[in-house]
């Protein structure tokens, strides 16, 4: 590991915790968070055969965890300089430039650089946040740009996924359940539709705060919703699911 | 209790494992299920001021678990005759003329001869099935209406809710999962905003197989997703929450 890769606040974290990766973060620019754990678990992925595509990679963490689980090629695109370099670094510094291209540019331009109906699987861990009163946005710059739709809304994402996966291809996200009702109405008005839902619960007497939803373009309505995901038990420590996916056990 | 208030098939159970209220069933006809018993728990009802409607009453189960919570009044809807006379039965043999009226009609009616805009809460245990395949109707032409979609479709139930609600007024129901989408659709279609939502699982591992749901008409977005219900610990014994409902100790 050379510590020349590493910029400004930046650090080096295990990507999970068997340390088998290694992942460069920043606590002013981007940390990766739970929400990109479990999306990389949930997403149903090919393992041989197919292009994954994912979306606001930020540092290529969702990339960085797939590739754990499949051979296939996996296209990442983030619109910040500063978090698709530290992207760029993270693939070359786990040895994944075979595997793993970085994009630096708007996932609304995808479909005319990529051509529609292209991808198995798109994933995206998107801002979660509308942007209307600004004094709600977070002050750091690149925070604030990763959290709040400010280049990218709800709806300009999925009609970015429906147009990048292929007739029958899955689209997989994660977000919060406040926006549920607004995913499920851009999913079906863009023709992705709902197959597979999770609800994370921080704990089981405690309301969701995290949805896990993956839609299949040109699908047939039939929506299973898993069972639920506790992240922690009563006593605060990680659930043993939660556990699993963080030591790589499962 | 009178003997000759029972006709054909019919018995008496008790509603609740508390023995407080009893209730006429039939096997052939109308059997109250779990689906009941959860929307009467999930429900937020007025305590002293307003108005209920519960639509597709069956044996008006729904109206005498609400009653337990409430001293507002309930109006019943039950289109089948035979369950309609049930249902009537029911409210005589628990004493509650005076807080439920039992109306044997179609739901599709009850705007007109209310009016829009009249009632506080509208409950609803729809029939779950479409009836696009004949051969999956069940061959008991009672069981076939109330689980079916022969006298209503899922539009219609809630068109009728829609109407039924006062502005600001609640919609809940219980339905399965795979017609999740349906509902939400059709609720922010009629002007129904979902606002809580609650997934019952069999057990921790399971998939979810109820889904309780509560919109508010001309509510504001904003949809909550609380704790997980689970019906049984992994012993196959009732949960602790099952058992506080079905044990009236709650």
């Amino acid at each position: 590991m050379n510590k020349l890769q590493l910029k400004e606040d930046e650090r080096l974290d295990n990507l999970l915790a068997d340390e088998t990766m290694k992942i460069i973060q920043s606590q002013s620019a981007f940390a990766f968070s739970l929400d990109a754990v479990l999306l990389a678990d949930f997403a149903k992925i090919p393992l041989k055969k197919g292009k994954i595509l994912d979306l606001c990679s930020g540092n290529a963490v969702i990339p960085l965890l797939l590739s754990r689980k499949t051979n296939v090629p996996i296209t990442g695109v983030e619109i910040q300089a500063r978090l698709y370099d530290m992207a760029e670094r993270n693939v070359r510094l786990n040895k994944l430039e075979d595997q793993i291209s970085m994009i630096h540019g708007d996932l609304k331009d995808m479909p005319t650089r990529f051509g529609n109906n292209k991808f198995d699987v798109v994933t995206v861990n998107p801002p979660y946040f509308q942007t209307k009163n600004k004094a709600h946005q977070n002050e750091n710059h690149y925070l604030t740009i990763a959290r709040h739709e400010i280049y990218c809304t709800l709806e300009d994402v999925v009609k970015a996924c429906s147009r990048l996966a292929k007739s029958g291809g899955k689209v997989a996200m994660v977000h919060r359940p406040a926006r549920l009702m607004d995913i499920l109405t851009l999913f079906r008005q863009y023709k992705i539709e709902p197959k597979r839902m999770r609800l994370v619960y921080p704990k089981k007497d405690k309301e969701a705060n995290i949805v896990l939803i993956e839609g299949i373009r040109d699908g047939k309505p039939d929506l299973k919703m898993l069972p639920p995901f506790f992240a922690f038990y009563d006593n605060d420590q990680y659930s043993e699911e939660l556990e699993g996916i963080l030591y790589g056990k499962q």
